[in-house]
């Protein structure tokens, strides 16, 4: 299990994944569980890793296996790709067993590689002692070793092998998975239970809405299901909440981001203004637009809001040090002194690459995110045509905005959902900007909403510390409360069918 | 609309369409709620198009609208033919408009063109004047004027254009029409009911499963959505009941068909046995083998027995021929007498052709039908091997016999759907061989088993007539009862929303 120990190498790699400055995507985040930890560096992970996960994950109590995945779940013809290796991990060592028909957490991976969430995703392990559950973790295809097509460089080639990328064959994936382990452990009635943050959590909800027989219930952590389409109102949104947080954390700090913008494009404007930004910000390689500096620091604000975890909360740190740069410096050297407050000192700054997410936003993922007046931010209104055109130039195909909410609902959800389904935890902390589009008030009983004033994205499946305050540790008791509740109702119903 | 209007020729070219001698489809009797109307004809239709359907029912009263519909749901590649006209037909008569947010009532088709259904499903016409409803009709992909492709021929011509046909996309399909039609009438809120008979009641009930925010319940007629996998035990089956139904109609016509077939083979194992045995049949071309004839009275005794409805009983019908028959005359000619009472006097009968549902049962549709040593038929083991290199041969491709159980579910459904999903009545008429794969038990409150002793396939949902029974009255009267109980809890959520 050496690719689970981190290294400076991989983050550095990963921050390098992680911001992409294509235009498509610019304005969507990504959405990932983890992906913060390697954007945070330092400040994230100090403290983290504590006493309890040493003691609960084991990377040597995991065992790797990989499954003949259907490339295509809808489609009947032949190709001659029909199928993928997808990687999934088991971890059965606190497993009751089939005969107690003892339960399963299964995590459903989401855009990023397994490597990079189980040693982090701590809610599996710290939760599978006291469940005496079987854990498993299934990769999201197109992700980490589960690449279609035999090679990244055909997958992610274009339209045609990217097609099959895509969230309804994602959860498909996850339940020829679920059943085919179930079957393996003649374990058919031990209850799953689906976990995953972020867009991982999205499939999680999705997951029980359309395989409730392979999934008892879902733990969706910080899964913003609603911020398709209109759902969300124009007045407010993502980048509303990003300022909140800076705002809250430090007024000047605000008032100095939200003048840098102009103050970029002013020197950018002028002869050698580019290269003498390039220089201010030590850019990895010479700027050519502004935009590629003001896309790097916007997605550095939106990483530090969406990850702004105690105990270090990122957001204040990057403030700390734009405020306590001296006041003689300008605007763009505090600005930069937030940059390596985030970063730690690097060899250089600014990179870009293409990642799956950018096809994602393209495909199905596409989450109408504007940048409204009263932000921090230069104002973006989000305009679908140009999004779209933005698509069909990048891969030739158009996305189709309108799939998530035909194919898994979200418009008035609590009418739809009242009286159908049950058993969905969405879970959210309010200091992350993903959570404008996610559930937070209870639809019924037993699909309900557990949020926090001071929580951030996916906060409460991490891995915990001795340092988390007491309304963290509090979420987590009340979910874990709630999966109990579900599980004592199947056993019932279990006993009372034989 | 002129081709609602029925025809000999029309009857006759779909007689020759209904029985798929191909070896691989040959125990999987089509599933299509007016298939047997053709099937039994005179007996059938006798007496049925009735004054209900006269006031209820008025093809100018349709609107035919088509719809650009995505070939593929699932992937987002871009293909020459993307997209394809799918055709939905309107009745708005009686429509109490957007403005009250009246309901709609929304046929789903199946494996047949939605000119065969629309004049026999009475069920929409009759109770829309009561709801205030909307009605639409939905043609099912791959029949009638909803081809891809262009045209019939490329469609059909091999799984690379066939595989888009499958009841996951046609599902799609149905949401994306609703959703569109919903939005067109500003009926956001209109409360929709899917209903289907058959495998489209297979459809409606899983439409209701998978798109909960589209339908508001599901009205599922004679849908053996259990008759997949290993869910229905093998020591029983369709042709046990078809077994059945004849024996109560007379046990010496279950005992001459049960003596038939070694006769038949006896014939044909002679010199010019075929020869004599297409003459004694009246073969449109002369018979090549004996199993032309036997799976030609097997599926003729099936779809007897499958449409068995009042006032006519074909079952009652064929055996009153070949138990009146002469003492003297030998079995085969008392079979065939049992032929022309059932089709009536045509100038040849045995036909074979392919259709559309015999690549739907080498896709998704398996449905592992054995016929049992109990039965009057000889005896056959459904071997799952043998199936799929009888698919490879004629398609070119395996099926995929576990995925309606995964996408769908099917196993342990009691206990996956009892606490979970809502508004699914399961109709059934015990007669009907496909009842022993329907779910004859409530699951819960509202998702619940409404069957009758003597109905018969999709019996429900045809159109009344004066003739009908109290049984069948009244369980039409318990399916609006149920649904106006769904209906009223929605408007009063709706209003609660609000």
């Amino acid at each position: 299990m050496k690719q689970l120990t981190f290294s400076l190498q991989s983050s550095l790699l990963l921050i390098s994944l992680i911001f992409d400055t294509t235009s498509v995507s610019l304005k969507i985040p990504r959405l990932s569980p983890t992906g913060g930890q390697f954007i945070h560096g330092n400040y994230w992970t100090q403290g983290r890793p504590s006493e309890a996960l040493s003691s609960a994950f084991d990377p040597k109590d995991l065992q790797t296996c990989y499954y003949n995945q259907t490339l295509d779940h809808f489609n009947f013809r032949y190709d001659s790709f029909n199928t993928f290796q997808q990687r999934y991990l088991i971890n059965s060592k606190h497993w009751g067993g089939s005969n107690i028909s003892a339960p399963i957490l299964a995590y459903l991976g989401a855009e990023e590689s397994l490597d990079d969430d189980i040693p982090n995703i701590g809610f599996l392990p710290e939760n599978a002692i006291h469940f005496q559950a079987l854990q498993i973790y299934i990769e999201h295809r197109y992700y980490g070793k589960s690449i279609p097509f035999g090679s990244t460089e055909v997958a992610f080639k274009n339209a045609s092998t990217l097609g099959y990328f895509n969230s309804a064959q994602a959860i498909a994936d996850y339940a020829e998975i679920l059943i085919h382990v179930k079957k393996q452990l003649h374990a058919e009635h031990s209850p799953v239970i689906v976990i995953g943050g972020s867009y991982g959590g999205m499939l999680a909800s999705w997951f029980r809405l359309k395989y409730p027989h392979v999934a008892l219930g879902a733990l969706a952590s910080s899964a913003p299901i609603l911020y398709f389409d209109d759902i969300v109102p124009p007045e407010t949104g993502y980048y509303s909440i990003v300022t909140k947080d800076f705002r809250e954390a430090s007024e000047t700090c605000y008032q100095i981001i939200k003048k840098s913008w102009s103050e970029i494009d002013n020197i950018a404007s002028k002869p050698e203004g580019l290269s003498c930004l390039s220089k201010k910000f030590r850019t990895c390689r010479p700027l050519t637009t502004s935009s590629e500096l003001k896309d790097y620091l916007e997605s550095m604000y939106a990483m530090a809001a969406q990850y702004d975890s105690p105990p270090n909360h990122p957001v204040t740190v990057v403030c700390g040090s734009i405020d306590g740069a001296s006041s003689t410096d300008d605007i763009l050297t505090k600005i930069f002194a937030g940059v390596v407050a985030y970063f730690g000192n690097l060899s250089c700054y600014v990179t870009e690459t293409h990642d799956g997410w950018a096809w994602q936003t393209c495909s199905d993922m596409v989450i109408p995110i504007s940048v409204n007046n009263d932000t921090m931010f230069p104002p973006y209104k989000f305009d679908l045509d140009e999004f779209i055109n933005n698509c069909k130039a990048t891969y030739g195909v158009p996305p189709r905005p309108n799939w998530v909410t035909t194919y898994f609902g979200g418009h008035d959800i609590k009418l739809s959902l009242s009286r159908f389904a049950s058993n969905i935890i969405f879970s959210n902390g309010l200091r992350d900007p993903y959570s404008i589009g996610g559930i937070l008030e209870d639809i019924s009983d037993s699909v309900v909403a557990v949020h926090t004033k001071n929580g951030s994205h996916c906060l409460d499946i991490f891995t915990s510390t001795h340092a988390d305050p007491d309304w963290l540790v509090n979420q987590r008791k009340s979910e874990v409360r709630i999966i109990k509740g579900w599980m004592a109702k199947y056993y019932a119903d279990l006993q009372a069918l034989q």
